[in-house]
């Protein structure tokens, strides 16, 4: 992606986490991002465009900024809950981030023009998640009986109602942290201590 | 409350699961309404506080149309499952009121009027879930082991997550109905058949 059109998605996403999808009109984005308004219709065709381009772009982030240090091959179990935890932390891009995110989501709920690309960054997520409990299975720190598309499904919707009560001042983030990480327990079972993690990294001695 | 009050704040549900909270002109609702906007002024004394009541009026009226058919009393997990279930399905009323609820938890993140009031509600909803669990540990129909303030926000959370995701176009009606069942057996442990619940009245015969 041009440098410039990565200025606009970051000017977008902090408008949008500023005061919401309904503020956000194409001359003020132009001037947060010091570009004129042709450039942003050049190239995003308008505010449609420009609001699908933007959600790709929080998604996209998103991914970058909960990059957990658990490896996804050696310890699946430890990258999803890191993955998961890390959407709910007080740090100044996950809130700019989650709350644009929590943004688009409702207002999807009005408008129709962004539910697909919504839909599908919604099941990358699920399915992302889904195939790291079915490796932890395999490496054997979930049980078989787990049905990892189900749980997925759950964790992912209840870090988005979780975050969305932390940012609406509803619940505190130390205990949406906490709640998530009993969920964790509840649907992937007992964390198995590091030693037992088969392949993991962070193998004690016995 | 007075008719009139309670037709001003049925017109406020219904703008807001219309347009959203920020497309609400009190002019737009006196319309709406049929009343004037001196009356509105008078009842709610501006904006805010017309804001607040319908909050409430929103969570109150939850609380009827979700009202299950199994007995708190005798049926307590029942009644929990029914409730939370109720809160997904393609009833005018619980869309619309969904809707706005979704609506009202989105503008808080953005402005911090409503919060302490979404708050409240939102406490109260986890603490009556809360008490249904722990009345069902007492009638044997969810383990001991249960953590019933934690399994209650985490059930209620993931209800507000789902349904934003059905509202948004990102899951269908069944789907989340079959996620959240999942959820409260993950949750509370497999349900006990209707015999097996103490004091049910759908107790089959032996």
């Amino acid at each position: 992606m041009s440098e410039r059109r990565i200025l606009i998605l970051q000017a977008a996403t902090r408008v949008i986490a500023r005061r919401g999808v309904r503020g956000l009109r194409v001359e003020e984005l132009a001037e947060e991002a010091g570009v004129s308004t042709a450039l942003i219709y050049y190239h995003f065709g308008g505010r449609a465009g420009l609001m699908r381009h933007t959600l790709e772009f929080i998604s996209t982030r998103a991914e970058r900024y909960t990059e957990p240090e658990a490896c996804p091959e050696s310890d699946p179990r430890g990258h999803l809950e890191e993955m998961l935890l890390l959407e709910l932390q007080d740090a100044p891009d996950v809130v700019e981030n989650s709350t644009a995110w929590g943004e688009l989501r409702a207002t999807s709920v009005f408008d129709p023009a962004l539910r697909e690309a919504l839909r599908e960054s919604t099941d990358e997520w699920i399915d992302y998640a889904a195939g790291l409990i079915r490796q932890a299975q395999e490496a054997g720190t979930v049980a078989e009986s787990v049905v990892a598309g189900d749980a997925a499904e759950r964790l992912t919707a209840l870090v988005e109602g979780l975050s969305e009560r932390w940012l609406s001042g509803s619940a505190a983030l130390s205990r949406v942290r906490d709640v998530l990480r009993g969920a964790l327990e509840v649907e992937l079972g007992p964390a198995p201590s590091p030693g037992r993690r088969k392949g993991s990294k962070g193998r004690r001695a016995p």
